[in-house]
């Protein structure tokens, strides 16, 4: 067969990965690819010295790449939008196909794509904008395709999770555990996208859009990071039968005739019952739980990020490509239904309309009176407790922890109620409030 | 686009799921695979309650929706092996695509089916094969496409797990909690295919060839049951913090140049480390570790038997057909790489030729140079001893368990110490012994 002639557009961590594992495994690659798949251009702005690249046509300019006739597939691993947008737009427009690790350029922009690659009739393909070696688009989009999905919730974000494992292993702050992060470059000098969830929610809204049949729409997405997470929350949590982890979650609400009504679309931290197998997902390792009505939960986990992980990814895009390139009617809906079938109508649900559990831990001077106060609030809420614990952990000021597990409950009646737990003389700190997944 | 047109023979537990879920979500699913999808004809010896099918084209032959000009697609959930076949081929020389659940034959006849498949140009899905709704066939040949995969192992029985997780948990006895899975449908009448590995080993006979591109070989793989796994054996793993699980392990060796020399192909009762993720994996749930080089381990956990679980991988191999079926070179290479090119010379290693740890469980008597004949012969073979305990659960006849972990160890030293040792006067019992699996 016609070999596959290969263009990558960016060498740094994930690019070479993509360069070394393509070289190292290439024989295997084309055996199951069907046909030689040849690295026929590097477009990136310099050297990376972890691989090589003296044998190969590199140039500097990614546009280069774009417009080389020679070339079958763009892989974009340059990262960010605009020049990455602008990239893709070119290469398409070139009658390439498009692999991309990019999930911020997907979840922001992907219908602009994804309706250029539907007009050339090439595939834009993007296995590994999540979750890194996971293979959570081709299930959803694949394996699952027979299912209505319920939800998925998933540790998405390696970063993440490596900080709040090691907040609660070593009762240590964020901040703290932040800074070893970054020094062990798991974490970005800006830690922005990580830690405030923005990079889970554009790996979520993906994943949302396939197993729901939705468009992609982030903006809509509700985002809390980990940042104000304390080691007392997980020690709490921890002696109630709980690990806190930082969720993306989507959910789809049905009628009584079984007809999706809303979605929600999520990211902050949980607590998850410890029984619940990815509660002990620690580390930098990701997890996606898939709830369906035929095939049951199905759980992923892996490697979540990292060069080789995600080059695993971005390969096995290129040999689904390999196979599929010739016949337009075998490739896969990137949104696992033709673009002009999405929903557009199912709303999503403001994140003051999801019903769930809470845990709140509230600093209040540790005297007659406060409990009464508090309890008086939320029972004017209609807020059921289902656990109360008044910590021995009082302060030189007088001031201790009262953590409290809620039943379910709307979230605008818990806000009502903090809003006024907090205009108490007795609190002289802001409530946390942390929600409580139960994972079924 | 036209419609797909399905046959389905047998309408048992999994016949009954698919026909329920493809009805049930009919619209959802010929959305994802482009074109209707039809219930042409169904063949069944009998009506089965849990899915009416009245209204639908219904045969009491079999053969007739083989030899049916109107059907696409035959789906064979019959099980058993001749008749299966047979129908099976006669449905490939009619130029059907085949779907498939039933691991007993793609195990033990697979190249038969995959040739004459080959020859017509059809076909032949196995999806729902192997664990369920867990999609470990795509992963491998699809997702991992890009990886060279060093070893797999998994819970690929759910009997076997339900069995052993129940003894641990009420420590009760292989054959009073057999009795029960069998009054709770979980255990066929004759056990002897989960118990004793049979299935399992079907289901690794598979992953193994997709996973280092082999033959199917199931007679070379080594099979052992969990029969002779007691509660005491599973507390005592406990107390050196494993768990004992029915793994299917295979493991590709290879030269000092990366170069693959041997695989290894086994079924049998393992101690994992509680801290493995695996260890947790409880109930009927399954479970299949994957280690490669570029993606690293990836673990997929979910329902690995029963009617729609097993229904959600026969409709997603039908969906994939759906768009695949009008170009050839499309098509997924059965076993991940084209039939003539899987590596035949790679050898099956003997079971007494695998190093691993084990765990001994010796019921010796409880007096003075017991312990020193015993270290004596361990030492003679060269076996290093990391945990040794003396139980004191010393029986009327004055016997008692001596429980000790080695360090890796050739299968045949070990074989040849249980031989000295069971030989010695102070010995009543066999001993046991189980391998104990780092998972790493």
């Amino acid at each position: 067969m016609n070999p596959l002639r290969v263009g990558i557009c960016g060498a740094g961590t994930v690019g070479s990965g993509v360069i070394n594992v393509l070289r190292r495994n290439i024989t295997l690659i084309s055996a199951r690819a069907g046909c030689p798949v040849i690295i026929e251009q590097i477009g990136a702005r310099r050297d990376n010295s972890s691989c090589p690249t003296s044998d190969l046509n590199v140039t500097r300019n990614i546009l280069d790449v774009a417009n080389n006739p020679n070339i079958d597939i763009l892989v974009e691993l340059i990262g960010g939008c605009d020049d990455a947008q602008n990239l893709i737009l070119t290469a398409i427009d070139q009658g390439k196909h498009i692999v991309t690790a990019n999930k911020a350029l997907i979840a922001e922009k992907g219908h602009t794509l994804l309706e250029a690659a539907h007009k050339k009739n090439v595939i834009i393909a993007f296995e590994a904008a999540v979750a890194g070696s996971i293979p959570v688009i081709k299930c959803l989009r694949e394996s699952l395709a027979a299912n209505q999905v319920h939800w998925l919730a998933g540790i998405i974000n390696g970063t993440g999770n490596f900080i709040l494992t090691k907040m609660g292993d070593e009762y240590r702050s964020f901040s703290d555990v932040l800074t070893e992060a970054q020094t062990l470059g798991y974490a970005e000098a800006d830690p922005i996208f990580d830690v405030e969830g923005i990079d889970a929610c554009h790996k979520l809204t993906i994943m949302a859009s396939i197993a729901f049949g939705i468009p992609l729409q982030f903006t809509k997405a509700y985002t809390e990071g980990i940042s104000t997470v304390t080691p007392d929350d997980i020690r709490y949590a921890s002696e109630m039968g709980y690990r806190i982890k930082h969720l993306g979650i989507a959910r789809q609400h049905f009628t009584s005739d079984n007809t999706p009504e809303a979605i929600e679309l999520r990211v902050h931290p949980a607590l998850i019952p410890k029984t619940q197998p990815i509660a002990n997902i620690n580390g930098v390792l990701n997890t996606v739980m898939i709830d369906c009505d035929a095939a049951g939960p199905i759980i992923c986990t892996g490697t979540g990020a990292g060069s080789e992980a995600t080059a695993s990814a971005v390969i096995a895009d290129i040999i689904d490509i390999a196979r599929i390139r010739s016949n337009p009617t075998a490739v896969v809906y990137p949104l696992g239904k033709p673009l002009q079938q999405l929903n557009n109508k199912l709303p999503i649900l403001p994140v003051e309309e999801i019903t769930t559990r809470y845990y709140l831990r509230i600093h209040a001077a540790d005297h007659h009176g406060v409990m009464n106060a508090i309890t008086n609030i939320l029972s004017k809420h209609k807020i059921s407790i289902a656990a109360l614990t008044q910590k021995a952990n009082r302060d030189q000021k007088g001031f201790a922890d009262i953590v409290i597990l809620t039943h379910q409950i709307l979230e605008k009646n818990i806000d009502a109620a903090i809003t006024e737990i907090s205009q108490l003389t007795d609190i002289n700190q802001p409530v946390t409030r942390i929600r409580v997944e139960a994972m079924s």
